[in-house]
């Protein structure tokens, strides 16, 4: 008996809407191998997406502690996240950023945790501008017809801890262009962005709080990597097959990015409760608009190298491949931004591209 | 002074139509670098590809030479083709086939031609099904809507013959899915197949014709390489570095299209008029639709090394580079092909992968 697959639509029932802009592909397309979206009950309008981050050089100052204690404290109790994980990784002016992210899927919720409480009163205190380290937040608030998944495991990562639950097996991924399929919006836009980021207060000053206007549709991606349940066999492959094109790709984006319309690439590494590094990581970035990461994925060769270490990955694999693999692609309205900056050298997140209309 | 580039439609006025299918490029969108596509008269309403086959194996029999000097001989003259040429390969059989291929741009012209004259006797004799040698005539007349052109350089190559010039460089190329935005059609028109081709003769019989009963909207793409006015390091770097790719991709699409719609792939060298090789090689595949050429094109590996190698190549040598790459892709109704084998073995063009519904 042949075993038939079925598909689902990657966008959910209450997102649909009549097409004036049809999908990439036709009917007869079949996907070359199972992946799922995260569902979320159709109550949830937006979700709230944090990334705050600590910043130091050298040898890790106690205020770091201090800071991330906070924070973590911040995310629990009232008004609380329904996720929330923390990452790791050396910058290219060689400075430690941990950065915390966090999601909401209420943006009363979120709005009522930014308004007032712990973390309020904590990022706003003077003593941020004058302890010797360096703080972000980068915090983006797409609606749900804005943003999109995807997952090569049903295993739930990033924001589909908010969802209710993943999907069966969808249609519209495997091809170039898939994730615009998935997001609700490109049934009838394009997406496309306007404006540029600007400093509202001039970057260059050495301390202080530097506050972005932001442009409208900016596109967030994080995608990632999950290799904690791959036996040694896989691992080795992944260690030494896979990771070594993800990490020229991500160095690429990072420090050549904004030729290509990528602000800011953030590769880091998943920690525990402790500090310690776990075997997830994921990558960050802040693109002008969707096309652009759609034009850096299909085209470049850093990123053609990348996909076709995964493909070869998942085909020697098969089936019992464990090491998972999912995105978060959002597409956010100019007033669904806020990208602060304190006491942060500047070459981070946005910084390093402001005003140069990339 | 900033050299501004000016970019043209790559579809011709007087085949644009009000949009219902929007590009997939957004007006943001730069190509990475030139091309060009050939320009035709307003006039020129379809064009005629005819691949004329003549196909043998071991020593070349006597009957090869007269076969190719009738076929010569009929495409001069009255009704002649605008343009024609000549390649030479050796099949997945061992045959060796030689194609002709002539392009007409008028209908009336071509339709003459076949249907009176020295290539019609000779084709009809009963002596092509009892001389020792395959013959096959793959017969294509999409409409000026129906097929699309793109060069890296502005030499002629194949159908552009019979343009009135190449075009200034265009806007639509450098993306996945932009051979689809410079068919006329695709404004309008999703270009999905229908059907299967079948044989309208059992195509076991050992010797005999076999004529083909078409499907609707076939794709036909014959994508060039021409290296002869490289200099040696450039010559060098091509048949080092891009040839070897290419070649495994046109192996995997001989021998293994039939997975990914492929339904058949000539990679021939050209020859001069004493039947010898000259530095010039094209493949001529024919596909299921449009949708699968786009998905081997941008995500299959060995289409992707290819891409890569090109890519490489271009950026190494910059506007320097003397290696001229081509294609042309046409749309093809059912109506609008002849496909009939006399004689040839079972994996000659599409009999090999007849009624398999790939």
């Amino acid at each position: 008996m042949k075993n038939e697959r079925t598909f689902e639509e990657a966008i959910p029932e209450h997102l649909r809407v009549a097409r004036t802009r049809p999908k990439r592909v036709s009917d007869r397309y079949t996907p070359p191998h199972q992946s799922f979206v995260a569902r979320f009950k159709p109550s949830v309008r937006e979700v709230a997406m944090a990334f705050i981050g600590v910043q130091y050089s050298g040898e890790k100052p106690e205020a770091t502690n201090e800071a991330l204690a906070v924070i973590a404290e911040s995310l629990s109790g009232k008004h609380a996240p329904g996720h929330w994980d923390r990452a790791e990784y050396v910058d290219e002016a060689g400075s430690t950023n941990v950065v915390t992210a966090a999601y909401w899927d209420s943006r009363a919720v979120f709005d009522a945790w930014l308004a007032k409480g712990r973390f309020k009163d904590w990022w706003e205190d003077e003593t941020r501008c004058a302890d010797g380290i360096g703080y972000f937040r980068e915090i983006f608030i797409p609606r749900a017809e804005e943003f999109e998944t995807i997952f090569s495991h049903r295993q739930h990562e990033g924001v589909s801890h908010l969802a209710q639950g993943m999907s069966g097996e969808v249609f519209e991924h495997g091809y170039w262009g898939s994730s615009r399929d998935r997001i609700a919006l490109s049934q009838v836009h394009d997406l496309e962005p306007s404006g540029f980021p600007m400093p509202a207060v001039a970057p260059g000053a050495p301390a202080g709080r530097v506050r972005i206007n932001p442009q409208h549709n900016l596109c967030i991606i994080r995608s990632g990597q999950d290799w904690t349940e791959t036996g040694q066999a896989e691992r080795e492959l992944y260690l030494n097959d896979v990771l070594p094109p993800l990490s020229e790709g991500m160095i690429f984006l990072r420090d050549d990015g904004d030729q290509i319309g990528c602000y800011s690439n953030r590769f880091m590494t998943l920690v525990d409760g402790s500090g310690a590094k776990i075997d997830k990581s994921y990558s960050l970035s802040m693109w002008r608009g969707l096309a652009e990461l759609e034009r850096w994925a299909e085209s470049h060769p850093t990123h053609l190298a990348i996909f076709v270490a995964a493909i070869r990955h998942y085909s020697r694999l098969g089936e019992g491949a464990m090491l998972r693999v999912y995105h978060e692609v959002s597409i956010v309205r100019r007033e669904d931004q806020i990208l602060e900056y304190v006491n942060c050298h500047s070459r981070t997140g946005i910084l390093k591209n402001l005003g140069k209309q990339v």
